[in-house]
């Protein structure tokens, strides 16, 4: 089954992102609806739809329903759907496609491994789309969608795509927070965080070909101590940062003498 | 006084793109000198220079003296100096500029904030370049030197140097770690690490344009209480990863509830 109809729960980031996406590979979108009406308008008609804000008035015979809102609302969503003839899929990393079992009849998870943001409309050639679904035949109609914008569409499970989420965390979420944590060092003794910028873009930028694990450099893995013990008193006034230097730094000898870096 | 004459003590990482990239702006590489008698001749042939591997033999009245040696070996290296007329010149982010006085009379620091590789040459155009120098003579010619193979030179102390250093650990080295246990842990469920690639290269390119105060993401700073359990949860097996885990976690709540995020 090709999905060519398709109708947009939500106007957030994620929303917006796969509505403008989906209409530039010339599917149709037929309604998006949100409790927001003036960002549903606005979506509504960058992609030339019918803009509804009362779910009761959803179409019924659209070919796939995309579920984008926050995760807290998916369960209450999907609770005031109508019945629907076509695949109800949300688009998020941490909840179970089982949350449609006891409502809908044909569903799954359409899931960019992604950060996305409506003022940033972005390309998902390259993105990595997640996906699920209740059966082969739904998962099949996903795919299909999917291929026609990405060419890195995975098959997940939802226990899959929580260690993917899990995993964004250490490497997205976790890295930023070492960058605001060089950055706050760094602003204490009045040096710009711009210095750094050219070392963390290619340290992100090396993954690109090749494993984290043999990519490890600094005084730990080198076991520079006379280097450690240094940093260890420059840290002496942020209590918090010192033990995150000591918990990575005792972390990296150990996969250092087990070989694993 | 302008530096056309160039030494290179050395044939490491350092020493190979430095040389490579003096020449490549007309200086004159007269010497390289290094223990290691292959790698020096390689490079000397490289760069068009005498090769020596007997210190005593050094050229005594170039302009500058790249010392581009570990930072174990750089008091050593010092020490076995004969008197030379130039600058001597280290590239080490953390040994003290005072590791010279005893011995030298013109000395300084160049440091390229940048991990550097024999393997893959460099354009140093946007790589910040801290120097620092025992007067405002030797100051400005290697300032002089630096403006021409960078815009980006910053004159900083040994102790700033060495609070550089501390935070490229945290933005660079332990980001990397970041990305291996990311690694490990999608690898424990069948999932390959490229899937991140994406997000990765997305998380570090926004820092080019802002604050990573500004830029953090992920259920910590959303306060997702629900997420957070469930990815404690995920890390039962990995209790070094669940401890970094919580420790990131709990610094993120401290940083949004104190508006630092």
């Amino acid at each position: 089954m090709v999905i060519s109809d398709i109708v947009i729960i939500g106007s957030g980031n994620t929303a917006v992102n796969l509505a403008v996406a989906f209409r530039k590979i010339g599917r149709n979108i037929s309604c998006v609806f949100s409790r927001d009406a003036v960002k549903a308008g606005k979506l509504a008609e960058k992609v030339g739809a019918e803009c509804i804000t009362d779910i009761a008035a959803l179409p019924r015979t659209a070919g796939l329903y995309i579920l984008a809102v926050s995760d807290d609302a998916i369960e209450d969503v999907v609770m005031s759907l109508p019945r629907v003839s076509g695949i109800v899929a949300h688009t998020s990393g941490s909840v179970e496609m089982s949350v449609f079992e006891k409502k809908v009849a044909a569903y799954g998870v359409f899931y960019p491994l992604m950060h996305l943001s409506a003022h940033k409309i972005i390309e998902f050639s390259g993105i990595p789309l997640c996906i699920e679904a209740n059966n082969q035949e739904n998962l099949e109609a996903l795919q299909g969608l999917a291929s026609a914008l990405s060419n890195e569409v995975h098959i997940v499970s939802s226990e899959q795509r929580k260690i993917l989420h899990l995993s964004a965390v250490f490497a997205c979420n976790f890295t930023n927070l070492n960058y605001f944590i060089a950055e706050e060092i760094l602003k204490k003794h009045h040096l710009p965080f711009s210095m750094l910028r050219p070392l963390i873009l290619e340290t992100a930028g090396k993954i690109k070909n090749d494993s984290p694990s043999k990519l490890q450099t600094g005084p730990a893995v080198r076991k520079d101590l006379k280097v450690i013990k240094e940093h260890i008193r420059l840290l002496e006034n942020f209590p918090e940062y010192r033990k995150i230097y000591n918990l990575f730094t005792d972390l990296i000898f150990k996969k250092k003498n087990s070989h694993e870096l």
